[in-house]
């Protein structure tokens, strides 16, 4: 019944279901950056100091698992215990088969996010504090941010990135 | 009732409300990255053979006046009518009250689109047929996109932009 109170008072704009599908697809888009870049300048190439690409997107992987898994059961990993580095991942085969493990690991927890769970204030990573709603878009616009980064860096190295339109 | 239906059967992520003040805030810091360049680079500099960032913001700013009109009354300008030219701006200055009096207008129009109107699909522009608010989340994303290509313009420039987190 809260359910519904909530519902009629706050007006949709989108639902939980649409949302992941908006995820994946940006995700699905972010996985043709990685492929676009030659596998040395992946790892190296870099734009006014910036971080090389495979950095960028492992951070992005690095919000994602834990970031999914606390939304769903509100049991928040420390924000000390990940540092975005690269680990064993050498390759770009190695970073898109991580890359893939991750769109599973995102399609078994969001279903089991609830509407209220997404209302919900909590301490995302013991150090964020807001909605829930809120803290997935922070990780979606970051995601979105940095492969624009990845972009420029496409485009300084003559490569003509994906089209941003196909997800 | 319609409303009702709609909102007992969609699980909500996030309320048309909240949806304007994220976008706003998100504004509120591509305003602060235009601020963040010297004059003269706002209007030239590039990487990779890509728009100054001043084009950047006139693109964004193309798309939400009649975006946001449209996605309240269904009245689709065309595509072909805008261009993203700079047209009479010529500073800094300039942008940015064109920039303020955009939120305005986005202030004025938002709170008339409707739960409903969000998820009719239509042919934005004359061109792009989607949910509206699949229209509008990729207005918001493409700002998130060229935004973060002004955060290498502006590190190649030697200048720290904004805090990614601060809206």
């Amino acid at each position: 019944m809260e359910t519904q109170a909530t519902a009629t008072e706050q007006q949709l704009f989108i639902s939980t279901e649409a949302m992941l599908r908006h995820w994946q697809g940006h995700r699905n888009l972010t996985r043709r950056v990685i492929e676009a870049f030659p596998e040395d300048q992946l790892f190296s190439f870099s734009v006014g100091g910036m971080r090389p690409f495979a950095q960028l997107a492992m951070e992005i992987i690095d919000i994602a698992v834990p970031g999914v898994k606390g939304l769903a059961d509100g049991k928040w990993e420390k924000v000390e215990s990940f540092d975005h580095s690269l680990g064993s991942i050498k390759t770009k085969q190695q970073l898109l088969e991580l890359w893939d493990e991750t769109t599973k690991v995102i399609d078994e927890y969001w279903p089991q996010i609830s509407e209220e769970r997404f209302q919900q204030v909590e301490v995302a990573f013991g150090m964020y504090e807001n909605a829930n709603y809120a803290t997935f878009l922070y990780f979606l616009d970051n995601e979105i941010h940095h492969r624009a980064q990845g972009y420029v860096y496409l485009r300084a190295l003559g490569i003509e990135p994906p089209f941003f339109w196909e997800r």
